[in-house]
């Protein structure tokens, strides 16, 4: 690829992620050309379907994602692992709505694989937690949907007010999360693909 | 008033809230009156504007919400009329979305007074819990609206769905707010208007 068109995909791609990340996925192609300064025709060149586009997006936060869950399973303190990765979700959801989404994947192709591989490796952090005896045993890994609905609340509102208030809510939840002995209402097998809705 | 305009009136009143809590407060006149039989020209005779129709199918609730809250400062245990309080309150947002709405108030006349009385409840009803020594020191009143952001991002599913994880969620953050000793991050002072955004 020459210089130009590879500093044009740059710059498309840092467009694209700043557009999904202030308004979702819902955003138009032809926002993205417009913002990127390059044609419509140019960008569908490059990237033959939103989906494409959205994929080479979020490739890298989902690759984000995946290793905020492997630095984690490589603390060797179980609790600080399993919290920083609540905290660290939390505030990436918070700060980028594209995150989410990514986070979710929407895309079959990305579906069964990666996702399925990151689901695996919280559940391992999740159980890593209960076996140290600091992570409550009723907590379920949909707990983490139910998290990530109660953060989503959070956005609509300016975001250095919405981490303050993630911060706090998320604060909240670890302090509940922690080894209780009160019984919880059952787990609800919430989908993630319900945080989109 | 004659028996078959009061009649009327009933009928109205309860289709608006029954839409409202569907939908809204955003549904259209003209649906309120198609569900309820009767012409938009007669709906608009008896409800000029549709404050005035929010407002009358509001004031039940508003009242609900009210004597929630006055009967849990009239409970002898603290704990358990501050977390009925929460409980209470989120079950009605999640099973109604116009209760959310009503609680909020967008409108002046009821804003200045029945809003801010049952706000200096709940600050009562606040304040006695930490003097009892139960609720956490740190949880300010503005923690509330952070609840109803939070479980507001749990609607959008099924409502059978909602209510089980609104349960699980405000049993972990209610588990949280009980006197501990660890420092949470500063309250974020957000304005229950933000719930509605």
């Amino acid at each position: 690829m020459r210089a130009d068109a590879r500093e044009n995909r740059a710059r498309v791609l840092a467009v694209a992620r700043e557009l999904f990340a202030e308004r979702g996925l819902e955003v138009p192609m032809a926002a993205i050309a417009r913002r990127a300064d390059v044609g419509v025709a140019t960008l569908y060149r490059r990237f033959p379907t939103k989906e494409a586009l959205v994929l080479e997006a979020f490739t890298e936060q989902f690759a984000v994602c995946q290793s905020v869950i492997e630095e984690a399973l490589a603390d060797p303190d179980p609790w600080r692992g399993f919290s920083t990765v609540i905290e660290k979700v939390c505030l990436l959801q918070t700060c980028d709505r594209g995150f989410t989404a990514a986070f979710i994947a929407s895309f079959p192709d990305m579906q069964s694989e990666a996702r399925e591989r990151t689901w695996r490796n919280f559940a391992a952090l999740v159980q890593r937690a209960k076996d140290s005896g600091e992570l409550r045993a009723d907590f379920s890994p949909h707990d983490l949907t139910l998290v990530l609905m109660a953060n989503a609340g959070l956005t609509g509102v300016p975001v250095e007010m919405a981490m303050a208030a993630s911060r706090r809510l998320v604060a909240y939840l670890l302090e509940s999360f922690r080894a209780g002995t009160d019984v919880l209402p059952p787990p609800v097998p919430l989908s993630l693909d319900l945080v989109l809705r």
